[in-house]
Formats: structure tokens, sequence, C-alpha cells
């Protein structure tokens, strides 16, 4: 998505680690105008696919979620991180390796709101190793959703998460595909 | 705000110790096209302001701000509970206290993505005893921008938090305000 690669290539930072950050407009400051357009295009993208609920996760993935949901005309579910004292006790639950802060953590969604009836879209800020991703999966099989297929911001390439969702027959659609990067550039894959 | 309040009556859930669960439709699950009617009441209700920036709190304030922020037209910046390796160093931050989980936590800015020449609204899920509002208005004040107003999905009225937003000036607008619940129902403020 050529609007989206233009925005990460001015807007975006590359930090040691491999770790590319663009929270000036995805997930810290949130450009809710190019937002719009991120919710459009995933919605080209699974124009004829029956979609109950986007399911995505906390924290990055809920903004992006709720505005894509616009033109699916559907709710929104995220799995939930940072269980609070009024967490449903009665849970899908799935462990999740985060890339950037090098630690796993848990990611829950209440039994409640999700079922076999459901037909899920799923979305996430990023793809790199897959974890976040996996994790959603795992939950959506858990409750023997359908997994209509996946829909990604950002993916880098090169971290091998497409491969993993790929296996699991899950279609994957990431509007910018990062096929390598490092201080002096980024290069996209189409 | 009836349709709002109709909602909280037919699927708002009363658990021990006043808490009010709305994760049927607030901040699990997410009823986009209730969040388009409270985003419009919010334009609605501050609709001669100017306002640059749209500033919320991790993580239930996220979705809300990102769907009220395409009827004003701006970015929404969201303040980060969950500092992840990546966050930028320098960073405006506060302390508030969580209702719900009983423990003090940081919420922090990327300094660069706010200042003087902002003019903010501030939006959340829920204003209780105001500890996370009064934490974003801390946020804003030490970065020198201009307060337009707070919005709010649901106050607790009984809960004190009114008076400590206004005492500092704030203008602050609630779509739904809770006299009194019990187990037995809700009451709501006219």
């Amino acid at each position: 998505m050529e609007l989206l690669e233009k925005k990460i290539l001015s807007e975006g930072r590359i930090l040691k680690g491999n770790i590319l950050k663009v929270d000036n407009f995805l997930n810290h400051q949130l450009d809710i105008k190019l937002f719009n357009e991120l919710g459009k295009e995933f919605k080209k993208r699974f124009k004829d696919k029956e979609i109950t609920k986007i399911l995505t996760a906390e924290v990055s993935g809920i903004a992006i979620a709720a505005v894509a949901a616009q033109y699916f005309d559907v709710p929104v579910l995220y799995a939930k991180k940072y269980a609070g004292g009024n967490m449903d006790k009665d849970t899908y639950e799935s462990e999740i390796f985060s890339y950037t802060k090098g630690v796993p953590y848990k990611i829950r969604v209440a039994k409640r709101y999700l079922d076999s009836s459901d037909k899920l879209l799923l979305i996430d800020d990023f793809l790199a190793s897959g974890s976040a991703l996996l994790g959603l999966i795992d939950i959506a099989n858990q409750s023997k959703a359908e997994i209509v297929g996946a829909g990604v911001v950002i993916e880098k390439g090169f971290q091998g998460g497409r491969k993993k969702i790929e296996e699991l027959n899950v279609k994957l659609e990431s509007l910018a595909i990062i096929e390598s990067m490092n201080e002096t550039g980024i290069t996209f894959k189409h």
C-alpha cells in the first residue's frame, strides 16, 4: 500500500535491534485519517468474506481494529494483556512472547464473547516473528470460531512470521511488507 | 445521552465493590456503531472549540478516542501505561491510582508529541475518583498545552471525580452520569 510505505519512509525511525519505530502515526500518536485508509484497504482485501467480528490484542492493535471495524460493520474484541481485578475468570488464554520487551506474557479473552458462530478477522499492527498473531489464532481455535483471515499493517518480512501463519492455513494480508531494513534505509516487498 | 443509558441498563453488569462492568460494549468487546454515536455527541458538546489533538490513556480510552477523532479531524495521542523497551526516554509522566486494580501506576507521553501549541480534548471511558483524568491533566500541564475540555463516556457521579476536575477549571462533559447504583439497579443524573 503506497500511502503507508511513504508514511513509513518519511516518518518511521529505525532503532538498534531492528526495531522500526512508528509511534508518530501508528502506536502512540495515531494518524486517524491514515487509519481510515488502512481500514478501507483491509476491507478491499477481504471484500468477499463473511466476517462477524474483528479480534485484536492489547495495546497497539486496538485503535486500528476499531477504525477498520467501521468498514466491516462488526464489533471488535480485544484480547487483554493486563487482566484487571474485574476481568472475567472464564477466559481463553494464550502465552505469547514480546519481541520488543524480551519477555513472555499472556493474553486473554472472556469466553462469553467468542464462540463457534464467529467468523473472525484478526488484526494487528505488526507481524515480526508472528508470536502475537499466533496467540490470537490459538485463542480463536480454542473458541472454535472460524478464522477468515489476518490483516497486519506492517510485516517485517525477514523475521519468519508469515511462514508460521500460513502453515496454519490462515490467509494473511499485510499492507506493507518490509523486505530489509538497516540504518541506511528500508526496502519493501511488492 | 439516552442511547448510552439504555445500553448500560440493558448490558451492564454490577459487580461487588461498585464496579460497573460494561465489557460487552465498551472495554473488551467494542460496539463500534455505538462508538460512532459517542464520537458525534462529544463533537456536539465541544462544537465551537478549536481542538488540535485528542489525548487519552491506555488501555480503554484508546478505541473511543480513535473513533471520536474522526468527528474532530485530529490525531489521537495515548499515554502509555506499559512502557516498552523502545519507548522514548524523554517523556512527560504522571502517577495515577487504579480503582479497579488497587495499585498506583505511571502513564507516559513522549515529549516530542505534545507541546504548548496543542489544544487538547481529553477523553476516557470512565470517571470515578478522577485519578486517570487528573493524570492526563497533569501531563497536559507539563507540556503547557491548552486543555479545551474533558469528555468521559460514563461518570460515576457519587465518587467525587467531577469536583476535582472542575476545581482545575477543566470543562467536563460526561455522556452518562450515574447518580447511584446497587444490585437492584442504576439511577442516572440528568
